[in-house]
């Protein structure tokens, strides 16, 4: 491998942890907004996500000319691999988005109850997305691995939120738009964590050249 | 180019039509069976994903060896777009698979009334991801450019549906159940013209070497 080729990769994975850094910042921002009532620190959220946008578009630039001038197979994996979570972080972002309008129609009408498996979501799905990231950073596979089975814990939250929700939205109607825009942001924590599995997947294909994608033991998306 | 390399080309181009034709199929089967009330076609379009999700993982693997001998820049940008599109298609058919799953679910309490918008924007969401996959066969950016906008449409249709439903809980809370599986049936079909747009958008990156994703027109994820 040669120098610069070398340099390049160092600097495609620091671009790609920027990114992280910015995708599941938005995330637990967009959850303090929520909290919080900041609508703010939601509007703060949905104008940085063109910051995430733009730093996809660059990773997909270097990319595929890194691919030009890879020499080794396992570069082209991990270039191609660098591709497809930047693209997971940014649909994080996107996700963040979501949290974030949701929180700012949430916040004109009084508070449900206070929350509670929401930040609790909020904090696993963005500790998984850190694993993964780390499990990347380090060619950790064994720490890649252990994010997979997490998913179905945010899984099973946003299923018990929806039933709750759901129950509650029956008894008095008139929290009806609430319940939903609570639906939605526990919906959209539940898609961060897919994606962290998502990007933990890609780490243990990177470093195990084994495609575990699609194996059984990954439910396609859960309910809600 | 040589001949074998070209080959090459034209088999990954097949294989990525073939699960078009799947992913789209599947959207398609899944509101059929949703507005037929029929439950074996749901369950044949949940169980035919691990098809798309093989070919997925085929087109993975053939796009990676070939990455590595692709002599040409413009080959190296065909082949990551080919990835990019293969992983939306992935999505549609999971989208389809959370379809037929509601369908069933619906279909154990009586109809709400007769589907009209849900079964349009079926229609609008799969002819969008035609138009985009023909665009990418032809190099036919215009045909891939006017797959963007119409992406709008759909989301206004999610939109609407999404507000008469919120109503109809409120009116009659005994349905809403059937409200909320609706609603999840008409943000996927939105989320279905997402990755159709996603797939135009590449296809004149792709051939027009001009990144149009981000660029402001494009929004972020509609509501629901």
């Amino acid at each position: 491998m040669t120098i610069h080729f070398e340099h390049e990769l160092v600097g495609l994975k620091e671009k790609l942890l920027t990114m992280a850094s910015h995708a599941e910042g938005a995330v637990t921002k967009s959850i303090k907004a929520l909290v919080e009532r900041d609508d703010d620190l939601a509007r703060k959220v949905m104008a940085d996500d063109a910051i995430v946008d733009q730093l996809e578009i660059e990773i997909d630039d270097l990319a595929i000319r890194m691919l030009a001038k890879a020499p080794l197979a396992s570069d082209l994996r991990l270039i191609t691999v660098a591709m497809k979570i930047s693209h997971d972080l940014e649909r994080v972002s996107d996700e963040a988005t979501t949290i974030a309008r949701r929180s700012v129609e949430l916040s004109t009408e009084p508070q449900l109850k206070p929350y509670v498996d929401v930040p609790r979501m909020a904090h696993m799905a963005t500790d998984m997305l850190k694993d993964a990231l780390d499990a990347f950073v380090n060619r950790d596979t064994a720490k890649a691995r252990a994010v997979i089975p997490r998913d179905k814990e945010v899984d099973a939250l946003n299923k018990q939120l929806h039933r709750e929700l759901s129950s509650y939205m029956v008894e008095r109607p008139s929290t009806i738009t609430r319940c939903l825009n609570l639906m939605v942001i526990s919906k959209s924590l539940e898609r961060v964590a897919d994606h962290a599995t998502n990007v933990a997947e890609e780490v243990v294909y990177l470093y195990e050249a084994l495609d575990i994608r699609h194996s059984g033991h990954i439910e396609p998306p859960a309910i809600a």
